[in-house]
C-alpha cells in the first residue's frame, strides 16, 4: 500500500491549489452530499478549477452498492479516464465510498480527500479501509487502498451539529486508551464542545498512522483500533434501524468502549481505578442511555457477523491499562452480557 | 502487486491438493459456471475438501455487478471470513470475476485460479487485472490484484468446443507478433484443432509475465498487449447485441490485428511482406466475414470508449515489425476506415 500524505492547513484553499498545482488531471469530480454541497463546498470553490459535482444523499444508509453505481454512472457519464482526480468533501461515508468508487472505475484513478468531520479527520482519513455496506453488513465490500492525499481543515467543524464533533472525539479517546496514557491524561481535559482541534487532531493522526503502517492489512497490531469498536459495532447497528433511538457512531463506541473496558478489567488486567476512571469521562460527555436487558443477547448477537472474527469465534482487543491494548481475546456472551449490566448499573 | 505462481500440471488433482496441504483455510468456495460444473469440476473433485460451490449463469453477459452480489450474498451466507479461499473454475468471465468478488468480499481474502480454456490460461490468468462489465462498457469496474496461485492444464480443453480453442489461440499469436518473432515462426505451423498445447501455453504466459512485471499497472511497456484489441475490442461490442452475429473474443482480436497490422505498415513501419504474411495466416485460421460498410463509423465510434484512452484521443500500439511493438500512436477515424476496407479487400 502506497503512503499518502496527511497535510493538516488552516488554509484549506491555498492547500488544494498547491496539490492541484504540482499535478495534471484529465478531469476533476467532486464527490458531495448535500450537507458538504451547501456548507463546505462553498469553503473551497475559489480553489476548484472546472468540475464535474457529483452529489450523492447523505447518510449511512446510503453506503451501499446502488450509490456506487450512480457515481460510477456519473463518471462514465462526464467520460472519466484513468488520469482523472476524484476529491472526497465530506465525512466516513463520502470518503469510504468515494475512494472505493474510485478506486475501481477503470481499475482505478487518482482520489483526494478532505474529510469534513473530526471522526473521518482522525479515523476515516488514514488506513486505507475503503468501501460500502451490504445488506446491512457494515463495510462488508470493500479494498484497502490510499488516497493521493488527504488534507485536514478543522474550520469545517463549525458547519456541524456539536453532536457530530462530540462522535468524532470518541477516537481520539480511543486513541489515548490503547496506544498514549500520556495523551490519555490530556484528552480528559477537553470539553468536545468548545475546543481548538488542529493540535489534537495531529497527534491522533499521528498514532493512527503509527499503528496503520506497522500492519497496513490487520494481520496484528491494527487489531488495537478495534477497542471500542465490537460491543460498539452490534449497538450502534442495533439501533440503526430503530426509529428515535439511532446512535451516531462516537456514541454507540463511548458505551462499547465502557463495555469493553469492564471486559478489560475482568480479563486482561485493566485496573479497577482505570475502569472506573474511564466510565466516569465516557458517562460525562456521552450520558448514554440503559440498554434493556431483554434486548442484550439480540444485540450481541450482532457481534458474531464482524468481519474481524475468524472461525465463529468473537475476538477482542482489551485494555492491559490505560494507553495499553492487547489483541484476539476470545469471549463469549455470558461475559458480553455481564459488561452491558455493568454499563447499565453505572448509569445509575 | 505481490507476484504469484503459475504452475503448469499434466496432473491438475495433485497440483491441487499439494495447493491445499500448504496452507489452512476457514473455508473454500467453488465458483463455476454451468458448464464447468457439468464438465470441469469432475476433474477435481477427488482433490477438493468440503467446500461450498457457487454456480452462477456462464457468459459474459452475466459478468456484471449483479451476478457480483449474487456471489457476495453466497459467501455471507455461508459465513465466509477473510481466511477463506475461493476457487475460480472457468474461463475469462469466472476469474475476472471471481477475483473482483473474493479482492472485495470484506477487503478481500485469497483466491486460487483455475482457468478451463486456452483463452483464459494465456491470458487473463496473468496481469492481475480483475473486474466486471457495466452497462455495456468491458470491465469498467474493478482493481488489479493477483491470485494467490494460477494452475493450468491443458487438458480441460477436451471439454471445449473446438472454436472456443480457435479464439484462445489469437492471444497466442499476439505474442508472437508483439514480442518474439523466433516464436510467430513457430505459431504459424500451429493447426489449432489437433495441437499439444502445453508447451506454447508454458511460453505464452512466460512472455506475458515477462511484460507485465515490468508494467504492473499499465503505465506503458504493458500497452504492447493492447495490438489488435482496440479495433477488435469495437467489433467484439458492437456484434455482442446482434443475434447470430456474435464474435467470440479470438474472432474479434484477429480482425483487431489484421485491421492493426494494416495501420501499422501504414504508419509504423512494418513491412508490406510482414503485413500480408500476418493477414493470410489470420484469415486463413479465423475465416472472418466481411463487414458492412455502412457499420464502419458506429463500430469505430466505439473505440473512443476504450479505458486506455486518456483525454479521448484513440491511442493504439501498433508493430514496427514482427516481434516488435510500439505505444501511444494516436490514430483518427479516417485511417481506422481505412484499415476495414483493406480486411473487406483481403477477405476478398
Amino acid at each position: 500500500m502506497e503512503n499518502h500524505n496527511t497535510e493538516v492547513t488552516t488554509n484549506i484553499q491555498e492547500s488544494i491549489t498547491r496539490f492541484l498545482a504540482s499535478r495534471k488531471y484529465s478531469k476533476i469530480a467532486v464527490l458531495v452530499d448535500e450537507n458538504t454541497e451547501a456548507h463546505c463546498l462553498p469553503k473551497i470553490l475559489d480553489a476548484l478549477p472546472d468540475h464535474y459535482l457529483i452529489t450523492i444523499p447523505s447518510g449511512e444508509s446510503n453506503k451501499n452498492l446502488s450509490t456506487c453505481e450512480d457515481i460510477w454512472m456519473a463518471l462514465t457519464e462526464a467520460g472519466f479516464d484513468r488520469k482523472g482526480l476524484m476529491i472526497n468533501l465530506g465525512g466516513g461515508v463520502i470518503g469510504d465510498m468515494g475512494g472505493f468508487v474510485a478506486s475501481t472505475y477503470k481499475r482505478g484513478f487518482e482520489f483526494l480527500n478532505i474529510p469534513t468531520t473530526l471522526l473521518s479527520q482522525v479515523d476515516a482519513s488514514v488506513g486505507g479501509k475503503l468501501g460500502v455496506d451490504f445488506h446491512g453488513f457494515k463495510n462488508h465490500i470493500g479494498i484497502f487502498n490510499e488516497p493521493q492525499n488527504v488534507l485536514i481543515y478543522t474550520d469545517f467543524y463549525s458547519t456541524l451539529p456539536k453532536e457530530e464533533v462530540r462522535s468524532g472525539f470518541a477516537e481520539v479517546i480511543k486513541h489515548g486508551l490503547i496506544y498514549d496514557a500520556a495523551y490519555w491524561e490530556q484528552v480528559k481535559t477537553i470539553d468536545p464542545y468548545r475546543h481548538d482541534w488542529t493540535e489534537v487532531v495531529s497527534h491522533s493522526i499521528d498514532i493512527k498512522k503509527k499503528v496503520v503502517t506497522e500492519d497496513p492489512f490487520e494481520s496484528g497490531l491494527r487489531k488495537i483500533l478495534n477497542f471500542g469498536h465490537t460491543i460498539g459495532h452490534a449497538i450502534e447497528s442495533y439501533f440503526l434501524e430503530i426509529p428515535g433511538e439511532r446512535l451516531l457512531h462516537g456514541e454507540a463506541i463511548a458505551v462499547g468502549m465502557i463495555t469493553e473496558a469492564y471486559l478489560s478489567h475482568k480479563l486482561t488486567g485493566l485496573s479497577k481505578e482505570s475502569l472506573e476512571e474511564i466510565t466516569d469521562f465516557l458517562i460525562k460527555v456521552y450520558a448514554p442511555k440503559k440498554i434493556d436487558a431483554k434486548l442484550f443477547e439480540e444485540i450481541l448477537g450482532l457481534t458474531t457477523q464482524d468481519k474481524k472474527n475468524e472461525g465463529g469465534i468473537v475476538q477482542f482487543s482489551l485494555l492491559k491499562e490505560i494507553g495499553s491494548c492487547t489483541i484476539n481475546i476470545p469471549i463469549g456472551i455470558p461475559d458480553m452480557i455481564d459488561s452491558l449490566f455493568y454499563l447499565n448499573e453505572r448509569i445509575g
